[in-house]
């Protein structure tokens, strides 16, 4: 299933003249096709996969796609025009085979010209100029090889891009990052239903932290905790990796720290479906808080609630972070101050995404977001703290995709 | 520890006519400075750190890093000029306090300028530009402003470079990114150290995992063999992360299967260690093997004895992989046809690095090189088989750095 929304995309292209864009990243290609991209995409360089999104809707869209994904990504995919290109690995379909039988007659049909071309030979690892000759190729099927084409120019390397605009000459090719953002910040409603079960296998996990927490228990036995219980909780679910900050003590940078009584226990965590990872925040104190421990939780919380009131649809980020950022100075932290307090999430290489609720950010919420969002401090000598939460931006306002207490919780 | 062997850097450049190299990558961070290139590296996108390394041995590094990171970096590396950009984290230290005081009272000397300039205010996530001014003023210093500058041009976006080559005019940027790739392929003692118990924590996986193995196993029960293992043995090391390409049955990307008697597992896994991972591969069957995997065995076995033969400094790639691929073919998978029959590793984003044990690769091996060899085949009907092991390339030979049998073991 893809979750690019091809209205939007018609709209983001015309207000800048673009006839279609091309997208490159991993994610991008998740985003557009709902398929995977494959292992020749894990060098993150251009040319491995690509699709072509034109800006008319009613004009289906070209993949480009190593030959070992091709069958998956037919099976999985809306879209019917996909297009290989060989990567370095050798595999075959056999339709029918003798177990017993030697490996000239097992393998006979293989080589004879309908799965393997005579001269066939494998690329080191993938070849660019394939997956341009593709797109160059239905850029002229579409009527626009002297079109205006936005790229993924983010996806794409300084030293890649000379070879790639020769390609595609006479296309005029301008930068599409903005836009591929965009598309990409607006979730499906299958990309939510995967956040949403992402979530709620790590707050298994953050239980299962909570439960361990106690003087004597080191930062690698809360880490392991939290790894057992995810993989428990998210073997029914596409589960496809899980991430961890957990820190102990007074210094949050301080590694395997060993817990005593009075400590304070952060935990800054999230998993992946199907490559969309989650990312929610709780901390704990080992025995009864400490005075400062908890005035600067409550600081923390007056901006999470300051902040939370705002994540309604038409409200600028930048608004956001003002209003949590004063009510967090308003409580005596009166030079704090933070980059962001939350962004978007999805597939992408990191945990965060764009948009950022940041004070220059320059866009608005939207019904369809999922944004992270998150008061943290982290101070050595007193330790790390978050209160974190997934909203999910609806035009009824802000529906948290957690469930746990957010307050400073005494194991 | 730092990694960067500065001699050859010197003759790399010296033969470029190149005054200095800026490396932008996370994985050429660490190889250059030994240190964190911290979370502000995530998306991978340039300017967040840079190092800048002079042709001329004598005169001194300088890196760009994280505020954040900064102090970490200045304990762990040789480098002495460390320059710092601020990131979107607000971190701060407080050197006494009183956790029964107010915040007021705990935080006044924080806010007084010490810590926080006036106006102070952070990025959104990072700024380039306070990156790229770092880097002008220290080619100012060292009499580079007008030099001939090898930047990794791999990890600089086509949309972020021309703000680079502005900030840096009027330096002449040229593209570095092979000699950067060359510099991290001849690896230090501490590299080689690290992969090597990679791959030992590696192999207690693969041994938990043959042991697991056996009619009715699931997929996921044997992944869940290999996380618990290598969790375990990994745990007094400083392992980082952990992979695993493990498929059951006939079809080689056939998912969530459980095995039945007579079918194939193929065990594809690697551990972290400070982010260097290993790459090793093993075979099993379940019960006795039928004639077409013995012999699909046994022709993959005869390629990976002609290439591992060959693993000397001084051998062509190209060579190695003509020899391998002769001797599978050689044994009646005549048409067999692979891009690379292994790599080198690393830090990178993949499990796979520059230089490939390809046809077409121009470079040979040389002592310090530490080169994953594998000779996998994937054929749906028969399952997935490989056989994969890392060796040290030294003077004397090739030395494996795994330990358990090559051979299609029966379980």
């Amino acid at each position: 299933m893809a979750h690019l929304n091809r209205v939007l995309a018609q709209r983001l292209m015309g207000a800048q003249g673009i006839d279609a864009l091309v997208l490159f990243s991993p994610e991008a290609f998740v985003h557009a096709t709902g398929g995977a991209p494959g292992v020749a995409t894990m060098w993150r360089q251009e040319g491995a996969v690509a699709v072509l999104v034109p800006a008319d809707p009613d004009m289906p869209e070209t993949v480009v796609v190593s030959d070992l994904f091709a069958a998956a990504l037919r099976r999985g995919s809306h879209i019917g025009d996909i297009r290989e290109s060989p990567i370095w690995v050798e595999a075959m379909t056999l339709t029918a085979l003798d177990p017993d039988g030697d490996l000239a007659s097992v393998f006979g049909d293989v080589w004879d010209g309908r799965q393997r071309p005579p001269g066939n030979i494998r690329p080191e690892t993938f070849d660019p100029a394939v997956c341009y000759r593709h797109l160059r190729d239905a850029l002229a099927e579409k009527g626009m090889a002297s079109g205006r084409i936005g790229v993924e120019m983010s996806a794409v390397s300084a030293n890649g891009y000379p070879a790639l605009a020769d390609a595609l000459a006479p296309a005029a090719l301008v930068d599409g990052t903005g836009i591929c953002r965009r598309l990409r910040a607006v979730k499906s409603p299958a990309e939510i239903a995967l956040l949403r079960r992402a979530v709620s296998v790590a707050e298994t996990g953050i239980v299962a932290v909570r439960d361990a927490i106690g003087p004597g228990v080191s930062r690698g036995d809360l880490a392991g905790a939290w790894a057992a219980a995810v993989a428990s909780a998210g073997s029914g679910a596409p589960m496809t990796g899980h991430w961890e900050y957990i820190s102990i003590g007074t210094d949050p940078w301080g590694g395997e720290a060993v817990a005593a009584t009075g400590d304070l226990v952060k935990v800054d965590v999230g998993c992946l479906m199907q490559g969309y990872t989650s990312d929610s925040g709780r901390t704990f104190v080992v025995g009864p808080p400490r005075r400062v421990q908890t005035e600067l939780h409550d600081a923390l919380m007056a901006g999470f609630e300051a902040g939370a009131a705002l994540l309604h649809p038409g409200v600028a980020l930048s608004e956001v972070h003002r209003a949590t950022q004063a009510a967090i100075r308003g409580r005596g932290l009166t030079g704090y101050c933070r980059g962001h307090f939350g962004h978007s999430l999805g597939t992408g290489p990191g945990t965060e995404e764009w948009p950022f609720i940041s004070a220059g950010a320059g866009t608005s919420l939207e019904a369809g977001m999922v944004m992270a969002f998150e008061c943290p401090i982290y101070v050595n000598g007193i330790g790390g703290m978050i209160i974190e939460d997934q909203f999910e931006i609806t035009e009824g306002g802000p529906v948290s995709m957690n469930s746990l207490p957010r307050e400073l919780v005494a194991c």
